[in-house]
């Protein structure tokens, strides 16, 4: 296959849309050989997965540890049930099997004997979103068949979250990119330390809104704070996303812990049947709309990340970092 | 029937569920005489309805009264028609005549000649919400029938607020409960005095939101804000409901009454039929999603009120009142 | 035609509506001969659109305009194109042929190769809304087709602003009335001079909503804060308008132009597809109902214009201006 080296294969037709992608995205590189390449596109997700600050790690009680979780720590006690991401260290990025863990994990937690279940993040980040390692390390020959599966498990992970039967809190605790993002809104509470900052970055990365978003943020926050986030990529603070109506309620980074906890356990002592009921009229009227949105969102995220426009980005933003 | 005395009736089959949640809810109250029970069933209710500061209560002028209703005072001048609950030594709790009442109101407001019709309270309450003495004075055999026309009573009444025809204010004087919160978000303009709170503590009673507020609030607020007051009973001031648009505007309680007949008396100026057909244009984009709420609303309410946990949950507030 | 001088000809009948509108606007109008009332109406609209401050009225660059236009100036660069509302001594009210130039530089903006459209106003107003001359100057037989023509330019207009398939970006450089104001909210991103009002005075003038406002307003602010504007005419100012999601960011007016052609710079550079297709995925969820809300709300203003009270209620702020 000609993908090493410098590009000089005749540019191919404009129908072929994917080699055409392929031949761009290398050509963008110019004279790079092609290890070089992918090593520049390795740093690239480095640079975002590994300058994190584990100070403020938690350790998981491992006494009361659910097992057979990798990248996660789910724990049940007082009626809640808790989903802890647990790479602390790759700042909670969502990596194939993450989003896969917690998918079995949100599913075990709809059939405990829980009343609330809770997602946090182990360490600083509460998640910086889908891991560009899922990216990386494919052959141009298996990019439509990645994408098609891409597309497909993201759909099912953003589908746990819409039909998910219980009250669902989200306990940011600290900042939250892209994916990780958007499903807020799918939550039933979303609480958020005073660290936690809220970004969206899709079209510096030449993609388009998920997890509903591009549904549920213009119903929640109208078109134009939408936009900001959605189409230009603002980032927001907690204090901004919570006049937006995506942050239930901000509490200081130093209380966060403490006064959630509280606070759950006194709301997890309700009728939980009342609860459920509840949560699940609220989440009825828009449950056919929400998986008709997820279902459209990951069709378009698929054929964009085959588009030049795509890789184009990613290698823009690659060459940036490379400079710096 | 074996309603009376200590419960040591063999607990029935999974499937006969509505005497299974008689059968609990006696149970629930050991050893209690059948009289005992019901007598704590009325203190609870007292506890809720009579502890009304009624000094703040407004004589109405008896020369522009409307007759023929025992709960409420109905009054028309100046282009607009004031409906007051009155029964303010209760905090103006909704008996079921009551809710009969305020619909043949309703009903004759819309065909009078008036260009607003007015919501408002007579006392320090605005509405305590639903009265609890709807739910006693049942025998056991009767529940079913009850929580059938409790059902319809409900439905017809929330029927009612969507379909009036005329811009529709809430003048709220004072706390609001249960409801009168929820139907709030079916007015045009709800002005509010800054003693208003306002409290929809389903859950802690085992009971799910009504009013269309399972739909509407969430619309208005985000998912998030109507969950803590839906689905966690969280209670909101005046300025909180006004920062979530529940509420449209907040006035000093001192100057509440004054300043709302002022503005009101503005705006019953303009043209009437401009006023009438923006207010039904606005309201028919939901309509007709309004009254599928309302009676699927109305129909989860019916099995609730049957359920152990409704019943459980009335028992054990009461039972905490009791105690204190 | 027995359209001139006093009315004596006989009330027509209830079912012939539009010559009862004729008949009973002129016999408003009492024994003034038929020139001194269209002379008052005239009146009227000079009053409203001759006011105009247009000290800082901007000099359009002429190397970059485009030409063909009489009402606008078009103009386009660095990704951006900008079309500018020109009749600032007018107050950049809205003549039938600025709607015309309007539609048509859309049209061109959406096929151009620029990543953004901007739509802002010249002089001292963003627009003053609907120019009322378009009300005059109708002969008597004429009306009915003139409300008909009327009310298909509207549903034409706003339609464009519904469809079009870039990101589109208001800047608002002072105060909107009327049309200019409801279209707002068909733009991704709204940003504000603080000098800027929001008035929709629908009901003053026995109008009623369009732009889409009876569905977007009450789903974007509550139906309270829709009310306020939609059917009691309440003005907004720029912070208001922001509070509500009406508006996106509003800044001090001596840094308006330089703090929103920076930040829109910026955001042009953003990769242009992924712009174009995020804000098409956020208005698929609500094109159709838009569409449907546009004809439905052209359909009630066409008889609106042709009642006796929208009739009265011009004739009644004409002969107050009149008395001023």
């Amino acid at each position: 296959m000609a993908t090493e080296g410098p590009c000089s294969t005749p540019k191919p037709g404009v129908f072929d849309l994917i080699n055409k992608a392929k031949w761009d995205a290398w050509n963008a590189l110019g004279n790079l050989p092609k290890e070089t390449a992918r090593q520049n596109y390795v740093d690239l997700v480095s640079g975002l997965s590994s300058s994190s600050d584990s100070s403020s790690q938690v350790k998981p009680e491992a006494d009361r540890e659910q097992a057979g979780y990798e990248t996660l720590v789910m724990t049940s006690e007082d009626g809640i049930t808790k989903i802890m991401l647990n790479r602390p260290t790759k700042m909670n990025a969502l990596t194939t099997q993450m989003y896969q863990e917690i998918m079995l994990a949100l599913e075990a937690a709809s059939k405990d004997d829980s009343t609330i279940t809770v997602l946090t993040g182990n360490g600083s980040y509460f998640s910086s979103g889908n891991d560009l390692t899922n990216f990386t390390h494919i052959s141009p020959d298996e990019i439509e068949e990645k994408a098609r599966r891409g597309a497909i498990l993201l759909r099912d992970f953003v589908g746990c979250f819409i039909d998910f039967p219980k009250p669902l809190v989200a306990a940011v605790n600290g900042p939250a990119v892209g994916i990780s993002v958007t499903i807020l809104r799918l939550f039933d509470l979303v609480y958020a330390s005073d660290r936690a900052t809220f970004h969206t970055p899709f079209s510096h990365l030449g993609q388009t809104p998920e997890g509903c978003s591009s549904y549920t943020f213009p119903k929640l926050m109208g078109p134009g704070k939408a936009a900001e986030m959605l189409i230009f990529g603002k980032k927001l603070t907690a204090a901004e996303a919570c006049a937006q109506g995506l942050v239930t309620e901000v509490f200081p980074d130093s209380t966060f812990q403490k006064e959630v906890w509280t606070r759950l356990k006194a709301y997890s002592k309700l009728p939980r049947n009342a609860l459920r009921i509840s949560k699940q009229m609220i989440r009825n009227h828009e449950k056919e709309k929400l998986h008709a949105t997820n279902a459209e969102e990951s069709r378009i995220l698929q054929e964009r990340w085959l588009s030049d426009e795509c890789m184009n980005a990613i290698m823009n933003f690659l060459s940036r970092k490379a400079k710096m």
